[in-house]
């Protein structure tokens, strides 16, 4: 039987809040065998007495050994099981730019390269042209009209951009153009079944002439296509849970995986601080909250152990203010692993706080990745998080009499 | 999605190298209550240091409470889920004694028997004939010749043998032929399907056939046949993970075992010092070993708990050897627990340790079992072993963007 028939089966609506905060990438690793993560280096008295009060352990975003993207370890947060459910590379460059893409849509990630005389690429990124660039050879591309579909051009940066093309009966099993080498020539796109094929063909099309209008505009005179990507058919989080789910999020991409799961979202302005007024603003109005926090990614990304501490602490300074508001359940928690030893997204599990009412409290103290390995969730997969915070909400009824 | 395909689509080739060493039973039980385990109680200072650097767990084989047999023990520390892998008792046999079994095979393990002159059963075993005997008599079976079929015959040991059918078609959907009492005829062969039906066919055809020729020499005057198996279909660790894959195992069925996944099987000698010197010499030709060290179970079989840490501290001492060859990845662990006080394999959880640069240190500052439930990989799946090898290994690529 499957979690959401199951979840849907036993839900139990009522007004208990719960606040969802992630700190992307929040998992970290010793620089030296024996020493401290970047989590447990940090200072955070806030974020120990929540550890304290509450349950700890540690979540498995997709399974043993797997490192997850942005998209996976949040749908596992959202109670979605990543394996089932999978956001395609056009979708997800479509919904990091905040492109609002939908089911009539097959978003596709392009990049500008540089052919030479003989139409052979001669470099795959064009150069890495200014973002400047990008948005006018983009403005260029937005020209290009194909009968029956609409086409949609949007700059991201350097040599990427996305493009959607939206009609029916648009497939996505097509291959990508680029051929990953230099000195050949772009691949012709083909699609694996009818609804694909029609895809192919416009995108043969929207090739040839894209050759023809950056033609002269070296060194971004032709693009290649990837991540063929069709719209996800996904049930929303009030479909699956019984939420009224917000978003406060930052970053684009974090509201489109919200967006792509039905939540509001909320403006959420730049800073953090913006993000605690938007949830203290609307807390009367919905009764599940995803914060979402960047920087213990990008800094972990960076390779920038001290960094990664310091956004950790500033993330703590604000816990007061969300407890101030009295949620029901307030979960702390990452997406995955980004150590910055490492300066990338690992596989490694992810130190996960629960808070509420009815934890049985563990002997964790504080919130760091040693103690929750001794914390009452022990280890568990991401995607039943979920079910903890409806359980500790109150929203989940007896399974079975 | 099945591991495999994530595996698959997510893999990476490089040159770092795995070692999985894998001490047979490893696993076991205190004599006495709150006593301490065989592994607990060796002095094992070189896997002590390791535990302590790397990472510890506990693996289940199978299920929580499911004792596993070698077969599945290995498949899954190979990667393989051993609830769908599954290898007949036919085929073990043969690789058992290191029958080279192909995709054309029946596989059988064959038992001497004794019948009366009514043909009822007196004794299942014949009596144990010594293992020259056993051998005599299979020499007499091997000049049976069945048409269409090819039949191979080999000794075992006592009332033991393997008999193989090779030919196109056969199935091994047959009961077995032994009717598990005494005062009864040997059951015929019957086959579920077209193909097991032209097997049985063969089999009973090879029934009279042995009557025949050991007629009359008293106790082994008749066979039972059981475990029909074909050889499984198993995508080998080269298709699966990407390995160059060696086994160095002494044993024939462990041998075989690493060839069903597709391993290179090296010439292991005869003592674990001969395997250290071989696991030098093939370094540079592959990219993951699987070394066997048989005695860990031998002894836990045999009820030997001091046999049974020392030869835990004997494993002990080739450590540092291994450790000189700088593998980017060592696992040590087992393929199920032998605890010596039960004599025989158990369900127990074993003992895993696995070491690497990009490890989160755990509190286990030494190898046994009590340490190894404090552990950073928990208790855990077998199966899903390779994958965190590989991941420590730098061999998986992110799951989604």
């Amino acid at each position: 039987m499957d979690l959401h028939d199951i979840i849907k089966e036993l839900r139990e609506e009522n007004a208990q809040k719960i606040v969802l905060l992630v700190a992307d990438g929040l998992g970290g690793l010793p620089l030296q065998t024996g020493g401290k993560t970047e989590l447990e280096t940090a200072r955070t008295p806030n974020l120990d007495a929540l550890a304290s009060e509450g349950v700890c352990g540690l979540s498995l975003p997709v399974l043993p050994g797997i490192t997850p993207g942005s998209g996976p370890g949040h749908l596992a947060l959202f109670g979605y099981d990543p394996l089932k459910y999978r956001i395609g590379r056009g979708i997800l460059e479509a919904l990091g730019i905040n492109f609002e893409v939908g089911a009539r849509d097959v978003a596709i990630r392009g990049n500008f390269c540089t052919v030479d005389a003989a139409g052979n690429i001669s470099d795959r990124r064009a150069g890495r042209p200014t973002t400047e660039r990008c948005a006018a050879m983009c403005a260029k591309l937005k020209k290009i009209q194909i009968p029956g579909v609409e086409v949609f051009v949007e700059p991201v940066r350097e040599h990427r951009f996305v493009l959607v093309f939206r009609g029916d009966g648009l497939g996505d099993q097509v291959n990508d153009t680029d051929p990953q080498k230099t000195g050949l020539k772009p691949l012709e796109a083909s699609g694996k079944d009818t609804a694909s094929r029609k895809t192919a063909t416009v995108a043969n099309q929207f090739i040839q002439e894209a050759g023809r209008v950056l033609g002269k505009d070296l060194p971004t005179n032709m693009v290649t296509l990837r991540g063929f990507a069709t719209y996800p058919k996904i049930e929303t989080m009030n479909q699956v849970f019984g939420f009224q789910a917000a978003a406060i999020a930052v970053y684009p991409m974090y509201k489109g995986l919200a967006r792509l799961v039905g939540m509001t979202i909320l403006d959420a302005g730049s800073t953090l601080e913006n993000q605690i007024s938007v949830l203290r603003s609307a807390w009367d109005k919905f009764n599940f909250f995803f914060l979402h926090y960047k920087y213990t990614d990008s800094t972990g990304e960076d390779g920038n152990f001290a960094a990664k501490v310091d956004k950790i602490e500033k993330l703590d300074q604000v816990i007061p203010d969300i407890r101030a508001l009295n949620p029901d359940v307030l979960i702390v928690t990452g997406d995955h692993s980004t150590p910055s030893k490492l300066k990338s997204h690992s596989w490694h599990p992810v130190p996960t706080l629960l808070w509420a009412n009815s934890c049985r409290s563990d002997q964790v103290t504080g919130f760091g990745e040693a103690q929750c390995l001794q914390g009452g969730l022990g280890q568990f997969e991401a995607k039943h998080l979920m079910s903890l915070a409806m359980a500790h909400a109150g929203k989940l009824a007896k399974y079975g009499a």
